[in-house]
């Protein structure tokens, strides 16, 4: 069960409104590596979580608290948000030199068409559950497989893409207010970063699970002459350079090996057998007409 | 530019027609960790690589090989579906003992709904580019962000889900040319997480990215205050028995610290400023009626 | 900002597994009226609202009491997934009656695959963010226009519909568990429609808003004319029984009227100007060929 | 069965062509609370409809006429585009203040860039069934439940959030031509929310459904003792104030009562059980490795 | 403006219900290919039409039988599922013989699992917009792109999957009342197919369009090398054996050539040049950390 | 299986960088008729494909060609989008004469705005696998029937909506680089309409297909006597010039008829019969309250 207290986390308040970078603000609200998607992440990986309790409560701390990020951003949004573009279009018509060039009347409205439009139409100057393009959160930006390594590699990932997204948003502003609290979101990132690391650790030590994710199928039910063969698909032999390409295996199982030139293991050329007629495909042959 | 062979990669024929488990194998298709998602992933990172040689052609020789994934599995279903639906509901109107028991044709219908009706009325016994639940794969699986740490791991991520799922699907079923397949794409998946592990390696020692990611942002642009810390917004305390809530930082830069009951760091309640009224908002107080 | 206690708000535990009402029970949690959109819902109108503070704090208030309902189901359906679908298959196979009749092998498959396969594959028997039939929860069903009216007819809208689907799952399971847990959200669902009711009295009392919405904008600017008649648009007049059709105006400003057989208010044909011949569409005469 | 004349139901003409506004126009095409979802909702509710004769063909009637206002607004859409992008960047590659400025065809490409490319390039100056962001309309806003009190007040909703939409859009434009067809639609809505208010209505008075829907579900089955309890999940008690904190339920049946501290009525934490070992999740304690 | 008739185009009346075939007859009421589509597609060609009057008449007639189509099927659909649900599952629960074998309350569940649970949950026994997997229609399905013989070729193609689609539902049940209505679809597709072809011709005819489409590109801006080349990236030369590889090519402009082996026509290999440091993607060479 | 060359079919350099072309190419990449699509089909197509090995060959050889497409746009976008959008804000800001008009940093946002967010924040300056209003790829562009006829027809309507876009797209710029990567593939979606109208063709004279598809549906099975009426629905009757209101069928079966006032051929209004009352639908009558 949940409660709220009535202050932020964390400041969120711009110096000034700008409805235009509002509109790339929502990325990091409701895109694919916002804040909606680690809220929501988190939760579902505690709630179906099976493993020892330490791990439960850390994932559901962490979720919580993702929760009061959602609202620094959406309130953040609301605030850049309360420039009117009902006034906006009416200082721009006072505007003579562009408006002149112009012809009276577009450079107005290219401001306001530059406006995620929904932010006036649909939500009255609010933020929306959405991204800098407009597209609506799925939860198929949600992950949790019940295999905490498996899940906690994603955590990493989504720290590291969202991380590497607020420093880009930082970048395209010079609003104090606006970088003071993309500072504070850059730094619980830096943390969250550092805190999957420590859990995949963690799990590794407990013996819970290890690379190759998972680690408890039987391996005599792998093909394991090929589980560490790099195969080359191109023309050129570049790829021969890197780690990937030679030495122990980082499982500790194998010693990888570059196959130059890869050929097909089997003379299967992927025909198919007929279908039933009635189902009315293209047949092998032709029948009478129907 | 791409060339094909008459070949799979591997072998790819089911000892039976099972359309039950075709609709199940779908996931591991065009499912969120499917080898679609692979396939396009490597692609756009490949090809959006601005990174050294060796990393871009090993990107792209991985994402070309996963072409021949996705041939292999479309194959697989397509031959698992060839037990039309028609001759099932045929076959099983003749069988009295259900047939009596149901009431009459019910057992039949069944045994159809239960398939994908799709794999019948859409595709005439072929696979479908979608889920297990027939959900259309969408391009929002596909992830390239430009930074190779961040994309990583998102790869080590994608194989460790992906052989997870393969490792589930080989559970549930017992067919042996089904199974020999598995073992084949849970083995090179094996490669596949050793391969993106050893490239992470790679990166960190070629000084080309480091945790945090992105490593290359000024430092003093963070909020550090809050960079190293431990936050518990449950009741309790279980989390702080974890290697996340104290010790050196997993970058290498700090100290982690747990902090036991995590406050407001701002008196700020969120409260809104005023948006036109011409958008109809409602106000703090009441106006004369329109 | 969040915090969350380590007891779920209510019971969670049904009395036994059971995977085929998992998968219905996912409609109340992650379909259109599930809990996930009244809590999203309800979220974004309090961080978007610029109303009194008590309309503010009450909308948190339900919003944050949300977030524990998603969690109860989460819970419910991830332990009435705690039959393992390997374990099901297994048993299934051992019945001789059964087998014997579909050949050896259909019956548990049948079992297995009326399951959401997702339950087995995706998540590992826990409970994911998506509808009845496997369909990803989107943040289009979060509604937040900033119009308080228009706003609070939604929610009553979201706990009705909401409130009729949990009466419906109430009667397609016999376990006592499940119930009792049902018998609370229907409990609170109650309350929450006479919440939202009772809240719209609130509005108009304190003068803030009323039919129609939005209230403010200017008479003048609408087609009066049109405002109070309905339209049959069909053969037949059984419409004309109903309140509809006669009588004052439910926003006092009316007299409603019948028309009986409504015409076009203009000779616009809708036929279309020419459009640039570069876009290369159909002109209405041929052009000489490029 | 359906019939069409060849006049429009009012008049779509603009004074000028204005490819922005077109953009801005789509949300109440094809937008969530767009004549689309409006005609689909209505007919839908009609079609599925078993209540008395005169509901069903009230709810046929409207959602007949909102074909012809989904056939107004394309029209006028299409109508706003026959501006050609072509013509409007050769033009403004005339413009030598603002090209000179701009670095020579930047400001061009600044206003074709704020049109909805797909104008241009998908439909070649045509409406298309998508909302103000480019988001294609979804039946996921099409609401049918078979209980027409929740169905109603779902339609209060719809002509509530669109008679808002439809009033910003027109303080969003300066076109006679425009505002004329808006101020129809206006009237249209306000029409539209008096009938389904009345609507509701007759639905109460012919004994059919109330409050809390459904009403016919029986009342020992849901948990009564929190049915009428208001729970302050925040700090502070300003929502104590409200109407829905005290006194009758607007159902007539129980007494409001305001809980100011809720807490768990479980001592539940949602701890899961086992799942099989075989779908590789992660266990409680260590397990050998595979 | 349109009107409607009390009467459906055609009979839709069942013999008997049948929950699972009304899951599948969804696809060609609200698939990619269904009456929706159809629907939605010719309203909009014709609206946004610039052609000669016959075409946009035309489009128009067939749009607005389409609702009636639309109507019949969703009809249909709520017939067949006038058999409830609770009611299945009790009668299931007498039925003692595979009560037994199956553990008891398995079986009912079965056949219940195999309906689209929204059918009961959502919709009450009524029709719903979405598929025969529950995927909601989308506009994405609706094609208008101003050229005629572009948009007549997707007509035909519409009316082809389509019909193919009501001959595998025809299949696929044995209930007289569906399959009347059913041969009533198939041939109006019929009629639909020859009328989308009929009217190819007619444009080519008429002078408006011809092949390639769009056939008023100026020639000169094509690379004419490449445009009548076979290119065979396979193994092998079987492909070699049709009409697309040599003779004339069928829009009368050029000489079908067979190309064995195609090699790439550049030297580039799509090596990208630098991105803005500030993005934080990888670049060439390291650079010192942040 | 499948491998790649080191260089791309063609040329895919612009003479510069310029963002705002980058998002609107974007629609022939990843939108519903760009290079994605015709490569995910074609591949589909062929791996499902059960008629003779030319066809087979056929569809899979022009498969392996469009991934190279896909590559040419993806490496055509990155390069465009070579200008940052963080030196584009500073350079904009600079200058003096916009920014003083425009009150000191709104022009700059304004062309920051108008480009695509997503192609900074989330892709680093990479093209992405979505079309030019950011909407992702979706398998649902994807057709695959089974069916070589009704499939053919999609792909002669995918080359030609295909070819419609793409010189859209080359009135749309001025880059001598870009149209010529452009006159390439308007070159090649020439040959592919040839070559797909040549297939039709080859279908129709091995005898495998005709129209109307299926060809093989028992003829009886459908209800001839409207199998070739035209129904005109609209007032007015101008549709009836057109070659599909009379004279033999296109399908050589049949004369078509001009039907000037269909009726309904049936009596039936589509009422509907009661479904079960514990889905708590509105009944017919009124029921006392539970």
């Amino acid at each position: 069960m949940f409660y709220r207290t009535r202050q932020l986390q964390y400041h969120a308040r711009p110096d000034a409104p700008d409805p235009l970078y509002a509109k790339k603000l929502q990325e990091v609200l409701g895109g694919q590596w916002g804040e909606i998607s680690v809220m929501m992440t988190y939760m579902f990986q505690g709630w179906n979580c099976r493993a020892p309790a330490k791990y439960r409560d850390m994932i559901l701390d962490i979720g919580t608290e993702e929760i009061g990020h959602v609202e620094m951003l959406a309130t953040m949004i609301a605030r850049l948000l309360e420039q009117s573009p009902v006034e906006a279009r009416e200082q721009a018509a006072k505007n003579s030199i562009i408006g002149a060039v112009m012809g009276g009347g577009n450079m107005q409205d290219v401001i306001l068409a530059s406006m995620n439009p929904q932010h006036a139409i649909v939500s009255g100057s609010g933020a929306t559950p959405t991204d800098s393009v407009g597209f609506p959160w799925t939860s198929r930006y949600t992950i949790a497989s019940g295999n905490l390594l498996a899940d906690f590699r994603f955590n990493v990932t989504a720290e590291s893409q969202g991380r590497l997204q607020v420093t880009r948003l930082y970048e395209l502003t010079e609003d104090r207010g606006v970088r003071d609290m993309l500072s504070f979101l850059i730094a619980r990132d830096t943390m969250h970063q550092n805190q999957w690391l420590a859990a995949i650790e963690e799990l590794e030590e407990d013996g819970l699970e290890h690379t190759p994710v998972p680690s408890n199928f039987p391996r005599e039910r792998e093909l394991t002459d090929v589980a560490y063969q790099y195969m080359n698909f191109s023309e050129g032999t570049e790829s021969k350079a890197g780690r990937w390409a030679h030495g122990p295996s980082l499982d500790g199982r194998g010693e990888l090996q570059y196959v130059e030139s890869p050929r097909p293991l089997t003379d299967d050329e992927g025909l198919l057998g007929l279908a039933d007629p009635r189902l009315q495909g293209t047949p092998p042959v032709a029948a009478p007409r129907g």
